[in-house]
């Protein structure tokens, strides 16, 4: 495992060098230096977990043959376009939301004499993929295919990111705008394709799959996603904050999460009141509030009816599905999130 | 001519609906309006030349032979790909430059309500162009070279905007940072392959020609955007503020013109001293001691001189080209620029 995270990483020094020596643009000292360090600071100090789904569901798809290095290495290229896309995310959402920390340090456009100038490192970051796609798999018969799927992903996430940000951000905090279904669209466009399907989707396009023939495997991966972002929202205010390793603040910070939008669903005009006066407020009183209606509306219940009945149909779905392989790797993606506690 | 503009603004209200239709996402009405109103505000707007000359250079490379009505739409839809690349670069580069006015209205995250959400809409301007070439060419034989063209240019004009923000906007002001070589390379990566070379790298591609075999003619292309640029910086200092329709402000902003670049590589030490006393400062006196270098330094003759061997240059070199067309694609580009007093 130590072996596989440091093959990977291997291959990001090497990619990262190739674009510091890009023959499209003359960098300056400066400006290479300036890369260098945005590309170290952004992009391999994550989980890694999108970019190794990539090798391992492309193994998975082989059905035990013995990878070969030109195999595993365009795997993990493929696997590092997706962690230059989410840094790209990452960088211009930080932004955005104004965040303070990402992953244990100040968020990019925080550090000194680096303030807007994130906006166009975000932007470099997406274009870099171009540039690894370029360089890796030009001849490829499958090139355009790769173009195609990042492109239209990444349309897929902006997209969602526009819902959540008009929802959320723009002007006044009201909850009437929070729905199950718009929650659901959120989290499929903002989250599934990219953190789910996409990596699935390198495989499968490298395995010299068409796509097209794929929309089950698709609304398998994204039926996921969601799946786990509702986790995630539960864990946010039921999970051990020792386990999670954060404390969550959905309630305070007026976050379109699951339980909310649950909560609206099904509470009476006096309970929704009690949400409307208490959601969204910094004082712990307010949060005690609303966690005390979640109580009473018996939220845990409702999420652990909403964790089997997901689960089941997924194992049904992903069983209906002709290829033992793509099953292999559907259930491996679903076997890590089942049930999970952080 | 107003014709030909309004064929072309009634393409771009086509693609406008099919961006509000994209089967790819699920809008709520609140996002497709939000969609809808940010287009309108940000694409069309424009002076609309570099979109305009993908249908020009295409109609010369065909020799006078008629268009069909299908040649015009595509190479209006590219034009229109490449307002929609120009769109998402301003409304980014408004924010970093913390800039007030575009194209006389306010820019587009001052708009109440947009503020940083205009981060996320420059992304997705970047990609509706992926959505208006995969709708319109993803059948064609030449539909990689699109992207890879876009791509490409794209990186480089973020790698320009990147060398031009860590020169001027970190921290101090500092002149010794600035040269001739530096202002070469920030122009023509930010500005010239997207703003000269692309619209006849579209107009080249559409007709069948492989970008490889053109080398020439990109260098001729870029030669011209830095050119432009000359005359720009030289017109903000120069010009008849009437003519040009602004009051030049880049002696006060402490730009990366090529004046005081020139200055500076031609001044004695003396003259150094006052450069960097009097440059980047707002009070009219220390602007009036940069311009009266300037006038001793002759700058208005060294200009004069750069313009006509310039203009000797780029002729000769396309005189060199093999094919009538592409002369007359480059000379009606140049016919364009050449000694414009706006």
């Amino acid at each position: 495992m130590a072996d596989l995270r440091s093959a990977f990483l291997n291959v990001y020094s090497q990619l990262k060098s190739e674009l510091l020596q890009d023959p499209s643009f003359e960098f300056t000292d400066d400006s290479r230096q300036w890369v260098d360090r945005m590309l170290e600071y952004n992009v391999p100090g994550g989980k890694l977990n999108r970019g190794l789904s990539v090798i391992d569901s492309y193994r998975l798809l082989k059905e035990g043959k013995e990878l070969t290095q030109d195999e595993i290495f365009q795997a993990s290229a493929l696997g590092w376009c997706i962690e230059w896309l989410q840094a790209y995310f990452l960088v211009l959402d930080d932004i955005m939301d104004n965040s303070h920390t990402r992953r244990g340090q100040p968020c990019w456009f925080r550090v000194p004499k680096v303030g807007l100038i994130a906006v166009n490192d975000g932007v470099l970051l997406r274009n870099h993929i171009g540039r690894i796609l370029k360089n890796h798999f030009r001849g490829k018969p499958y090139y355009v295919d790769l173009l195609d799927l990042f492109n239209e992903v990444e349309f897929q996430t902006a997209s969602g990111q526009m819902i959540d940000l008009i929802t959320t951000l723009e002007g006044e905090k009201d909850l009437s705008k929070y729905s199950l279904s718009k929650h659901r669209r959120i989290v499929q466009y903002k989250t599934a394709y990219y953190s789910f399907y996409l990596s699935v989707a390198c495989a499968l396009v490298m395995a010299g799959e068409n796509l097209d023939n794929h929309v089950d495997v698709k609304n398998i991966l994204v039926d996921m996603g969601i799946y786990f972002q509702v986790q995630d929202d539960y864990l946010d205010c039921f999970g051990n904050p020792e386990t999670i390793g954060k404390i969550g603040t959905d309630i305070e910070d007026f976050k379109c999460s699951w339980l909310v939008v649950k909560a609206l669903e099904i509470c009476n005009e006096e309970q929704k009141k009690v949400l409307h006066e208490n959601y969204g407020k910094p004082d712990p009183v307010n949060v005690a509030k609303v966690k005390a209606l979640y109580n009473e509306l018996n939220l845990k219940g409702v999420f652990e009816e909403y964790e089997s009945s997901s689960y089941e149909k997924l194992v049904s779905s992903i069983d209906a599905h002709p290829s033992k392989a793509v099953q292999a790797v559907l259930k491996s993606f679903l076997g890590k999130i089942y049930k999970r506690q952080k």
